[in-house]
């Protein structure tokens, strides 16, 4: 018994380090093929890879094609779910507050990171720019935001119709 | 000079109505097809409507498909750029984190919306509570974040083979 609780403790490490190394042996592979910048993830359920993704920003001209974004949109397709139930994320840097967001939406049961957010900045990535304007109220971000205030009603008006749509499907 | 001050100004006006009414609609036309939650979003550039999102995460088992998502790749796709530069966002509610984030990479010249992140919490949208999420360290997420330390030097030696990369192109 013991024996074999440590043998699945050995196997469970050693594909723990596989999934991480493999996220940052993308984020290479991808950023000298020009994909975008270095960045690498993987999606991990029952212990195997089911989604790969990496930063293809530039080179598909979609601002939303981070690493993360790109394997949760290909695991959710594979799985044909929009929930990450029992998976987990590999990604070679701490996610940007877009790709936090798309985590937090899918509901993975846990995220492994390698580079923090301060590296990410260190080499030119807004990511804890973006995290600083987080945290002040709309009015202050350096994109000007306003609210429409003359239409708020007719905006919640929808939200009421959301409440009362008998076969809406949450997520 | 004065009047034609005038007639710009009511001119300007009355297309940002019809841009903020247009992302309403569309998120009550998409809610009742079923495409996923009551939200909208168009993209503006030189005064005409380039692109229009929704949210589609439950038709499309995508939960990065939300509408302001959805209009950026739209939009992005059309300029062929993944830079919003000279362009207006107009979206039904305010943006989650993800789509926050995803804005902000974009580089749009401003947003407009109508409902608030606290109207879509009311209807059940996670909006509120990942802002809530996000003001934390990550040790304290609801979803477990790990950093793999061992891992941490081979993930910083492709951020530093990045700096080094002489053709890399910035986003």
């Amino acid at each position: 018994m013991i024996e074999s609780k440590k043998y699945w403790y050995h196997s469970f490490m050693e594909n723990h380090k596989k999934f991480i190394q493999r996220a940052i042996e993308i984020s290479r592979q991808k950023m000298n093929e020009g994909a975008g910048g270095p960045f690498g993830c993987v999606i991990v359920k029952d212990n195997a890879i089911i989604a790969e993704g990496w930063n293809q920003v530039t080179s598909t001209n979609d601002p939303s094609a981070h690493a993360e974004v790109s394997a949760i949109r290909e695991a959710c397709k594979k799985l044909n779910s929009f929930q990450l139930t029992g998976c987990t994320i590999y990604t070679s840097c701490y996610p940007c507050p877009m790709c936090l967001g798309a985590i937090y939406w899918a509901r993975p049961e846990s995220v492994y990171f390698a580079n923090t957010a301060q590296d990410a900045a260190k080499i030119g990535f807004d990511d804890a720019f973006i995290y600083e304007e987080l945290q002040k109220p709309f009015e202050k971000f350096s994109i000007p935001f306003h609210q429409v205030v003359a239409f708020h009603k007719d905006g919640l008006k929808v939200f009421k119709e959301w409440e009362q749509k008998e076969d809406k499907m949450r997520y």
